[in-house]
């Protein structure tokens, strides 16, 4: 398919080296960002649409406030200079930025998500894309959790999160499926 | 603190009979609903602001159609006439309603939120209600969970969906209490 007939779009979220910062604590998938470019690649020789989303931080303190080395993007998720990319300050890709309107100009109604993190902007972006009309595939292993801590304080493993996050979206918001099942 | 004094608004979301459905599978936290009857009330005595969130499905195949006996609202969570309803059918309370003009025409931008469910409606609504700049504090026992499934098809139970749905608020979107605290 060429783009004109593949209306679906791939949007990257997040995939930005201060989310590695140790301030968020340890990662799972560590092979996220390699499907993500894999995807990417695939998009782009197919020349299906690719959007880009990127966290700018109000806070001066987040490892993602745009003085911050950490704001840059990573190697694997580089945007080329025809793709767009969407600026937001609070998790979800469609609060203050133009994604949903361009997407909708284009009759883009399929999305599939990739990007960090599982259980923070992709979450909140995915449940709103649905929440807005979109169809919204996630794609899991290319996505990651970091550990968190329960009410309790006591420690829950980036695994659990990401098991959880991505069960809690399934059905009710996407479908979920891997990075093999759409370069098949 | 009198209404005029007190902006903060109980913001309850799909307390409703059709969530019980055995359809959703079983869920955690027995005594929400019981919760929610003390919070209503104190809000009530105290004369503070009441919001109501109900859920009417869009696909007859719902409990939560409005056809259906299941779009009721529980006892302990019945509307007082005096009190809004915002009807929404979608995860977030703030897609398709007047919720937010609502809220903001009255400078109330401290929400306290409850209902059902923790992974899905009450998160989506948490997630959005911060990203559009309200302060928003939920109160974990009460809202409840239901069991999931993993993408292997693996069992989640409802305490393990709660405890990481709310882990993956807190901070993030928002402060987490529990009921007691409020009522002290």
């Amino acid at each position: 398919m060429t783009q004109s007939e593949n209306k679906t779009a791939l949007v990257v979220i997040d995939v930005q080296q201060g989310l590695d910062n140790p301030h968020f604590g340890r990662r799972n998938n560590p092979h996220a960002e390699k499907n993500i470019a894999l995807l990417l690649s695939r998009w782009r020789s197919a020349e299906w649409p690719v959007v880009h989303v990127h966290h700018h931080s109000s806070s001066v303190a987040s490892p993602l406030h745009p003085t911050h080395a950490g704001v840059a993007v990573k190697p694997e998720a580089q945007p080329l200079p025809t793709e767009p990319c969407f600026i937001k300050s609070v998790n979800s890709a469609f609060i203050g930025t133009g994604l949903e309107a361009w997407l909708t100009e284009r009759s883009m109604n399929n999305l599939v998500v990739v990007g960090l993190t599982a259980e923070h902007c992709v979450s909140t972006s995915v449940r709103m894309a649905a929440n807005l009309g979109f169809q919204v595939t996630l794609v899991a292993d290319a996505t990651a959790s970091h550990d968190k801590q329960d009410i309790n304080g006591e420690s829950i493993s980036a695994e659990a999160v990401f098991r959880v996050n991505v069960a809690s979206l399934a059905d009710e918001f996407c479908t979920v499926c891997v990075t093999q099942d759409l370069l098949d």
